[in-house]
């Protein structure tokens, strides 16, 4: 028995020596190179190309009539940078309402500049990379064809990364033939199934294409059921196009590979009411006038006595700023305007932020449980308010944004007064794409979008610019905030305030040429109007 | 001829007073309120899920065999939270291959809490709001049906919000009829016609429902090629979903509903070689080291003279840290690791961000080029190097995540050391899915994920968790950076460095239980497992 033992023991060494090597130079991962440089199409993509275009156009000896209002309303290729229609045309109009002002972007930063063919050069290069990182198959057009014997899914298929799914909806249904066979074709993934039906033939399970057959209809579409997708070539974030394809037609769909949405979910605890302490940090940056932050933070402490303060400083002498909650944050002297906006967000760990200029006065009117509430209950991620000057004029700046195509030079980028719609159940608030520099918002939002720490004096829109299509933003004329006194005699201003003012509204030429430079090459514009 | 002047000058003040009354009246946006609460489907819906299911399914009675190999790939509906399955089953496998553990977060959390069962409504409701906030008709499920006269886009149809595209593709192939006609219906916009084509009724041109009819087929498919949509409910990023029906068949399509994308665009300037100065800003968290701070600053110098440094500091005594292109930003004594770090990305101007440990020493190894090479080549987004110890050992720490669905509970999270593949070349780099804390990323990439400012002590992997879908990551073994010695004998520690590990090493379990509900509540995992 003790022989045997020794002989079972020896064996099991030996095995457990080759499994050791073999593991040595196994890698658990796929050794084969990826390549992450480009997604260009192949022959499948010119095919698929074809048969769009094939199934667009045609019938060009029909007559037809173009309807002008509808016609004018579509997009043209290219923006032009003028100011936009007027839609009234009447004498005196020029009078009675805003005119609208086009600033051409690209001369304005390209007259300056020593080498402005570079310019374009590098602008265009830096696009190109963009558009291929964000390229995706799932954003491409595709269309159905009609009296096809080929059912698939068109969208809504998606799988994680190297992972496997069943592919939905898969099915063949033609008329009496002695035969019946599909061909499933994929680039980043193989086929298999998940279950074997009678009378079906399977030829290439486990690989990029895969053929079924059989002789019976309803036996092939039940095996279709059972169609599996295992996506191979990892990336976080794309798409395979799939070709689904039976003798004398051929479909497409996506299938989309990238990880689940993990949630960003904030626990703010539960209450009847809404527990402001918990739910809101209040946010500002400060320059040369710890006077009316003060101010603010006392009329902050008699209606929020334990709400947390971030104060981002950037003063060249920075001077302490106490007092329970708050959090005084010092940056390099002079770093500016936009820099201490977002290095204050950064530091915010509740759900939301709310933002405020240093020489705000929070007053019985500024209600934050009201801005809570809509963020609480709507898809809104940010919700402006309105600044009451010491005259009792209130402004909400309300700002439209749209971007028109403009080809090859970049885009246009237009500013309007006013608003989208009301808000059903908030008769004071509405939708529009840019508020007033007092809002409240969903802190994980505005950190995605971010304020660019380039913009160091002047700057707002800039910010509305970079949150469009991420943000959903509201405006509610009820909640209000005091903005101190601006009426301050030439003579009796301090050396504070002349200081102030000439770090903040002097070098405009400068200012002006990294606002045309942000426009211009960082977002893409070729041309801004606005009113 | 006065007269006659005198009256079209009446006219036109009548006019003019008229058209003021009009205007103030009359504003620029519908007032019709929108509902922004909820995103649920009405009858349409219903019609659509029934067709759904009635795609899918079918063939009960036709057996089949499973195949166990492809099946078990498969999600479940509910993960458990157990260690993954072994790929060996072999004796002395424990002792050979690393152990996979499984934390139970759920237990872990809740266990300790005063109420965990409002913490778990709490959740759950948070988890509903989020969900209905990324909803798109856009990623539902979508089925093509067969034999079907109707030819439609399936995906790749966009319009900006407000505004009015083209729908490409739309078509009717029917067999002789005495007349043909089709209907299309929408939730979010009208439809109209950009031309008119004879012998075609048009009922219902700018509304939400419309019908083409013509006893000539030609006719009808060439006015479909002029039907147009306009977005009349604004919001910045959703879908529209389309009925496009005649006689016996339906079909839908969606529409995607969103600003064009606004990139951002780095202007770094363009030269033959790398510009490290102008391309990476190196940033950096300090805390009790100004020492090994200063060796930090002393190596990169070595290198790159010119190269922006910022520094967040959160000392409760700081000193000052100077030096031409150096930013040092003071925080509150203790906020902490991840706040420090989201806080130096915050101030961030270049392209690229490159992330070292103040206690890192710059070698001939550390090649900034050899990373920016990368970046600008490929779609990464990020790319880690390896950190060489004293002792010669060098690590790259990279890890796969994945994350398996877990139902209400919860999702389960699946940590594994590796990588997914090599990189086509760049031999010495691979792609996965977090890396060791030495790298380099897209600046505004970085930002968007962002560094959790709640994690104040020891975390790494959970930036990689938020970043998951997001970027795409990297990791060359080529680009080594040193680590200042680790290796101190108990008697000889300063008391700076008692008093550094006391704040990093200790409070373990105020650490896990923070650790514990950032999963847990944060992220909404039930389940975490790893090596």
């Amino acid at each position: 028995m003790s022989h045997k033992y020794m002989k079972y023991f020896k064996l099991t060494l030996l095995a457990g020596l080759l499994f050791v090597v073999t593991f040595c130079f196994w890698s658990p991962s796929s050794s084969v190179g990826v390549n992450i440089h480009r997604r260009q199409g192949r022959l499948g993509q010119k095919l698929f190309n074809k048969k769009i275009e094939n199934l667009t156009f045609g019938y060009p000896d029909i007559e037809y009539h173009i309807k002008d209002d509808v016609a004018r309303s579509l997009a043209q290729n290219s923006c032009v940078c003028l100011p936009g229609e007027e839609t009234f045309h009447i004498p005196f109009s020029n009078l009675l309402f805003p005119r609208v002002w086009a600033h051409n972007l690209q001369h304005a930063f390209l007259e300056n500049h020593p080498d402005p063919e570079i310019v374009k050069r590098h602008r265009a290069q830096e696009y190109d990379n963009f558009q291929r990182r964000v390229y995706s198959p799932a954003d491409m057009l595709n269309i159905a064809e009609a009296n096809s014997p080929l059912q698939y899914p068109t969208q809504g298929v998606e799988v994680q990364p190297l992972k496997t799914i069943l592919i939905p909806g898969l099915g063949l249904k033609q008329k009496e033939k002695s035969n019946y066979r599909v061909h499933l074709t994929a680039t980043l993934g193989t086929f298999n199934v998940a279950a074997t039906v009678d009378m079906v033939s399977v030829v290439g399970a486990g690989k990029k294409q895969m053929m079924l057959s059989s002789p019976l209809l309803s036996s092939l579409n039940r095996q279709l059921q059972f169609v599996t997708y295992t996506n191979a070539v990892f990336h976080p974030k794309t798409a395979d196009s799939i070709q689904f394809a039976t003798e004398g037609h051929q479909s497409f769909f996506t299938i989309k590979v990238g990880h689940r949405i993990v949630p960003k979910l904030y626990n703010s605890g539960h209450s009847e009411e809404y527990n402001i302490t918990s739910l809101v940090t209040i946010a500002t940056k400060t320059f040369l006038r710890y006077d009316k932050l003060q101010d603010l933070i006392d009329s902050i402490r008699q209606y929020y006595p334990n709400v947390t303060i971030v104060i981002a400083d950037d003063n060249e002498h920075p001077q302490p700023v106490t007092g329970p909650h708050i959090e005084h944050y010092i940056m390099p002297f002079g770093k500016g305007w936009f820099a201490g906006r977002n290095l204050a967000v950064s530091q915010v760990t509740t759900k939301y932020v709310l933002w405020v200029d240093d020489d705000f006065i929070f007053s019985a009117n500024t209600k934050l449980e009201k801005m809570v509430d809509i963020l609480e209950k709507t898809t809104l991620d940010l919700v402006g308010g309105a600044v009451r000057e010491v005259t009792g004029y209130t402004a909400t700046y309300r700002h439209t944004i749209s971007v028109e195509e403009g080809g090859p030079d970049g885009d246009c980028l237009h500013f309007r007064n006013g608003f989208h719609h009301v808000i059903e159940g908030y008769p004071s608030c509405v939708v529009a794409d840019a508020v007033i520099n007092f809002f409240m918002a969903r802190t994980d939002k505005v950190r995605q979008v971010g304020f660019d720490p380039r913009l160091s004096r002047a700057a707002h829109l800039e910010f509305f610019v970079d949150a469009l299509g991420s943000l959903h933003i509201g405006s509610c004329s009820d909640v209000i905030i005091n903005h101190a006194s601006k009426i301050i005699l030439p003579w009796s201003k301090t050396k504070t305030q002349k200081t102030y003012e000439k770090f903040r509204y002097t070098s405009v030429g400068v200012d002006k040429n990294l606002s045309n430079e942000i426009y211009y090459f960082k977002n893409r514009f070729k041309c801004m109007t606005s009113q």
